[in-house]
């Protein structure tokens, strides 16, 4: 499928969601992989492939062992700052006074904006939407030990779109683990091939959904029928390793977690690079946008 | 450790739980496996150390898909049974209508109680614990998919113990699964070598704490140091295989289970076999027994 610039008419919404009863999945209307097979770039052939595909690559040595406890000490001094906790930008878990997620962690830490400008990150970020990017999104996520709650299924760009304005599927996330991930500890979940497509989701957005919906969300919620169509068709993926592994996963793939109930907290960096070609515009919901430290409206790219 | 019939005091309490303001953890006063390692069995001598050591056995293959077909049948006729969801003998997931269990499913149903007395497991029972015995509780877990919640650490012994009057630990359960049991679907979670302590837990138990118990536990509820301590000890194991499996787990052995969001639901059927040598008395707790339907005084043995 051949990217068209034509195609981006910012005013006319390609990915509907949230307007009716009825869910249902159909085929996107973007390309996944934007760039040349033979351009110059991290990725070799196969990887292209493998990414087109399965809407994800998994990578589990891209940063040693010492940088990755320099991000881990950082967390640790950013999640025990009284002030950290009550900032807009951290979201505690629910019933709980922990630190589930920090936002914008890009802008307010130079550590972690270093880190968002790894050239070993944006490379492969840069050739796979074949664009210059900016941050869209920045966060930690801190899923404690023991009471780590779920995350429910779904689709990043669902609510990007919806609430953000980001009209096309030419984003990537790039989750960098600042702990083991293992079976048991609630890791990331995906659902390979489900970034080929968009769900319609059913029920419509209500004023400030973002304050609940960081922690549980309510709508632009997968059905149970389209979620099971997408995993025969791709089934469930875990992909797991050492802290410092790399999960590289498309705006529209399908994912998730269950709760932790383990020792072992499961945290990591998340960076969201969206392409300049991209920009966000007014929600397609129709309502306010979202706070900057959620979706950034600065497009200077990196 | 030799095991001693005059231990059997049932007036004193060896395994005091519930009692202070301080969990700790001691080791456990009875033998894990009572019988001679040369007494004739089906199980061999690695399959009766790796228990005592580990505290669990695990086969893929006990019983053949026709068989599972077959009990998996009678479980969706029950599940959709009305009557059968308003009997006390059934629990309901938190805040939804759907059926989490169904107890002493084998006083209740022919097809099951000739399950809890079939020779593959029952031989393996005996053989464990030297004695005949009889059923303490049975039940059907119905754990389904999206919304398949979470069940946190305990020991099975303790509540036995503390809300029964089950003296000492001479009990097994075993647990066959009526669905394949992957990574992804909440799988039962074990610490290996934890049925070694015994975990005294704070708190004091409220009256019919039962009712809601079965749903959420919040007495008896291990403490997270404890947890740390055992998980660095023996780690955590997730026995995994098709429908079919047979996971059978000493009465002290921690164990778990995460949420499921996969569209994966995880059933399966749960016998305890207690040994007549270990009826029940009083509940160490002090309070009245629990109703015969989930800890059963017809200690006729099989």
């Amino acid at each position: 499928m051949a990217y068209n610039q034509n195609l981006l008419d910012y005013h006319e919404d390609l990915y509907p969601s949230r307007i009716g009863n009825t869910p249902h999945l159909f085929e996107r209307r973007d390309p996944v992989f934007y760039g040349q097979s033979s351009d110059p770039g991290p990725l070799n052939q196969e990887q292209i492939e493998f990414y087109k595909k399965k809407g994800y690559l998994f990578f589990q040595d891209l940063f040693s062992q010492e940088e990755i406890q320099r991000y881990r000490d950082e967390l640790k001094i950013l999640s025990d700052t009284a002030s950290v906790k009550k900032a807009p930008q951290t979201i505690l878990e629910p019933e709980r006074q922990e630190v589930r997620s920090i936002f914008d962690i890009h802008r307010t830490n130079e550590l972690f904006n270093q880190l968002s400008r790894d050239k070993r990150v944006t490379n492969i970020i840069t050739q796979l939407l074949n664009s210059r990017v900016y941050i869209h999104q920045s966060r930690i996520n801190y899923k404690p030990g023991f009471q780590g709650k779920e995350f429910y299924w779904h689709s990043d760009f669902e609510t990007w779109h919806q609430e953000d304005g980001m009209p096309r599927m030419r984003a990537l996330s790039c989750s960098i683990t600042l702990t083991e991930n293992n079976f048991y500890n609630g890791p990331l979940m995906l659902i390979p091939q489900s970034h080929w497509y968009f769900l319609c989701c059913i029920g419509k957005t209500p004023k400030d959904h973002y304050k609940s919906s960081l922690r549980k969300q309510e709508y632009g919620v997968p059905d149970n029928e389209s979620l099971r169509k997408l995993v025969d068709t791709g089934g469930i993926v875990a992909p797991h390793g050492p802290a410092g592994s790399v999960i590289f996963f498309e705006c529209n793939l399908m994912h998730g977690s269950n709760s932790n109930i383990s020792p072992w907290p499961r945290s990591n960096i998340f960076f969201v690079y969206n392409s300049i070609e991209n920009t966000l515009v007014q929600p397609y919901c129709g309502l306010e946008p979202r706070p900057e430290y959620i979706a950034s409206r600065d497009f200077t790219p990196l």
